[in-house]
């Protein structure tokens, strides 16, 4: 009931803010050829919470904040994070992603592969025009790290034994990164400096761990109607996220964990079987306390920004995040 | 026997531009993750010819040359065309590439697509560091075409009814404006303009489109042995390109060639046909004949150009490239 409410407040809150990067997404990504039109309707109208745009436009607050500059680097950043989505659910065949068929299940791999790559492109080119040399370099580091993540984690499927450590470091590269360059750079291209870029940056990589480790307890909680995202998603996958090392660390289900993950192939019972386990065992409420762990590091670098009514947003955003249900 | 020996004498007169080619790019997509490091090893011994880097390093030399500015770029190129190629295979299901097995069937599609982004990542990373905006904008829209034309080559799959016009519009989004850029962005970044920019520009678009013409006749007449390339590949794929083009236009073999390319699916003895009618009938040789057009167009081009030295390289690769067999 509460997260539901707050949902809502953020949606209201932001709307003219969020109604004008999907004005500019929409108009940045406009082509000739139909099924791209088609498709990125489909991204856009799915109504993500626009979340590393929202980040980029807060953070420019802290400086000379030029509005068309600004807006279109958020609509960028945006279709970055767009293209990952399309090219992600090519890798993990996902039907659904934020309760719409898929890109790649709607329109087949064919066109999931270019279509992101043409997104890329698009962004790539807003990005040319509006940000200096310096974030562009930043910007592709960054881009750079989460392929490498994403490479990894391929490599890491299916195994069961990642420290707490390796887990921080891959979601560090698979989702961090991206809302820490997210505020890097709305508030670097606004002029800010120093302790304030710093602050903001490091408020941005804390958010993000934070928002992925909620991610991955809603793998595993999540009401699927509420998400939009189907349950054990990831574990199908073979990606074995925080509450499963949790569980894999645990007294009483190590062993019969252990046990399951160590197969060659997961069944449907053994799915189900872990997810319960996930569920009365103590491994959602020790991710949802690391969870929150991050999130009281975020606040303390909002509590040094300069900006009371910025401080005032992301703190708002700070407090959804804990109990957000999608 | 003639063709072979020109291959043999391109990759001796140019080794050198190839092999610092080879390095910097292996330096550039040096990181820490294996299986990353084990593909672009792959990619880069697999030998292509580098082709479209040497016309960025010859473009450099109607101007002021600068080496490290130019190698780097021209390096960047290939990344970028690699990384085209194997988003490309994620496609096609392509199992040879270059005779070696392709990145996709080796590795799984998990990680050729963010490979492929990986690629692109540090393609644009040198991009941005060498080019002037200017070069970047046009290649950023360069890369939106090339993604167009690939949704667009999907859109028309299994499409026989296409006019040469269509087909020639496809090939230069595909392959000609790739071309085009390299000796664009080569001549420009070295202080070219004008008329000689214009020209390089131009040899480059035509000498694209002569190639992609020859991919497309040695789909039906390649030694897969000499090729590195499968037979018929294309037509399984079902993108139909010239001699098939050609084939349904044949006065001889059109009623047939259509009875078999109408139905929904095409059988191993139907694509068997259809590679067997184009070889008998006026389809190659008519291909061959558009093939030569371009070649002549772009010899016009080079015969303006300012230094004899360039004007002689670029004639050689021109008349190479009649005769080329992979």
């Amino acid at each position: 009931m509460m997260s539901k409410y707050s949902i809502a407040e953020y949606r209201q809150r932001f709307a003219p803010v969020i109604e004008k990067i999907d004005e500019i997404i929409w108009e940045i990504t406009k082509t000739r050829v139909g099924l791209i039109n088609i498709a990125t309707r489909d991204l856009v109208e799915s109504g993500g919470k626009r979340l590393r745009p929202l980040l980029v436009v807060l953070s420019a607050r802290l400086g000379d904040f030029d509005k068309e500059k600004i807006y279109h680097i958020a609509s960028a950043i945006e279709l970055l994070h767009m293209a990952t989505l399309v090219h992600d659910d090519i890798i993990d065949e996902a039907r659904i992603r934020r309760g719409e068929i898929s890109a790649q299940s709607k329109f087949g791999k064919d066109v999931a592969v270019f279509l992101g790559d043409f997104m890329l492109s698009r962004a790539f080119d807003i990005f040319t025009l509006y940000l200096s040399r310096h974030s562009l370099r930043k910007l592709n580091k960054v881009v750079g790290l989460i392929c490498e993540g994403e490479i990894d984690q391929y490599e890491d499927k299916f195994e069961y034994k990642v420290s707490i450590r390796e887990y921080l470091r891959r979601i560090r590269r698979k989702t961090a990164l991206l809302f820490g360059l997210s505020t890097y750079i709305g508030a670097y291209e606004s002029g800010v400096r120093g302790r304030n870029l710093s602050n903001i940056y490091r408020f941005g990589l804390r958010l993000g761990t934070a928002f992925q480790i909620q991610d991955d307890i809603l793998d595993f909680v999540a009401d699927p109607e509420e998400s939009g995202k189907a349950i054990g998603q990831d574990l199908i996958n073979g990606i074995y996220n925080l509450p499963v090392i949790y569980l894999v660390q645990d007294e009483i289900f190590r062993d019969r964990a252990r046990e399951i993950l160590g197969k060659d192939r997961l069944s449907v019972s053994d799915v189900v079987d872990i997810i319960n386990m996930v569920n009365n065992s103590k491994a959602i409420n020790q991710s949802r306390e690391l969870g929150k762990r991050y999130i009281e590091k975020s606040q303390k670098y909002v509590e040094h920004l300069p900006d009371e009514r910025v401080k005032e947003e992301l703190n708002f955003i700070l407090s959804l995040q804990l109990n957000r249900q999608q």
